[in-house]
């Protein structure tokens, strides 16, 4: 009985482990900060979402999908990253703060069909594994979705 | 004495189309969108220069360039560029505007020896060969110089 109880643990714990180490579906993009600059924006003081979320607003897009930025088809193994830091001010002239979050998508027609075509993650600060609870992949494809049907993303590159 | 006359006239047109189609010292830097975005800053609607400077400054990096921010010693053919937007602003969110103008330095230690080893110069707006009348090379090299010697390479490559 003993024995039974042990196992019992051991197979929950091993469940448990699994569950949190389970690969995550849309990897850390290493090295985006070398990609291309697709465009940024701020939002700034004034704004509603300041404490929330203001600060810089970058987008980097790999080689691939710089093919979807100019042809607006996004082909399999595009990554686009739409990276947060937070701000800091001097007398109205605004400087790049500590990371907030990177979020990613990735282009997989196959594994992403539930979605678009596309894999979704939000991850915290600087950090390459902790993920952000919300928005979870299905907001973030719910919301790109509502706002757009071209190919999801919703930048344009400037030139 | 009308042919010297016509001749010397011919002398000062000449003169004069050399004088202004003489070469640009340093080349508009083409593709330039395409190279590491080294990091931005943002002259807010607060700022006493925002009627002339307002907007997003991006710098971007040849891979010349990156090894310089990587080691701080800057080799021969980096090229650094600060580039120049105008804002819109829309509830204390801004977004990109119209570019105002292109700052280039382009690392040539032997073409440049009297400035540092650093070639300046600043185009207008959109155009790749509209040079801007101030300020001059000199004076961007003096301030430059001024502001720091490390290199004349005043940002530093955000991770």
């Amino acid at each position: 009985m003993r024995l039974a109880v042990v196992l019992y643990s051991l197979v929950l714990a091993l469940a448990s482990a699994d569950l949190a180490q389970s690969p995550v579906s849309v990897p850390y993009p290493d090295g985006f900060r070398a990609w291309t600059h697709v465009k940024s924006t701020v939002i700034g003081p004034t704004h509603k979402d300041f404490a929330r979320q203001g600060g810089f607003q970058h987008i980097y897009a790999n080689r691939e999908a710089m093919t979807g930025y100019r042809t607006r088809v996004f082909p399999d193994g595009a990554i686009v990253v739409f990276e947060w830091l937070e701000m800091t001010e001097n007398a109205g002239a605004f400087a790049e703060g500590p990371r907030r979050q990177v979020d990613v998508m990735v282009r997989d027609s196959l594994r992403f069909a539930q979605s678009g075509g596309w894999g979704f993650q939000r991850f915290v600060g600087d950090s390459k594994t902790d993920l952000a609870p919300a928005p979870t992949p299905q907001q973030c494809f719910a919301c790109h979705d509502r706002l757009k049907k071209d190919g999801l993303v919703l930048s344009k590159y400037r030139q």
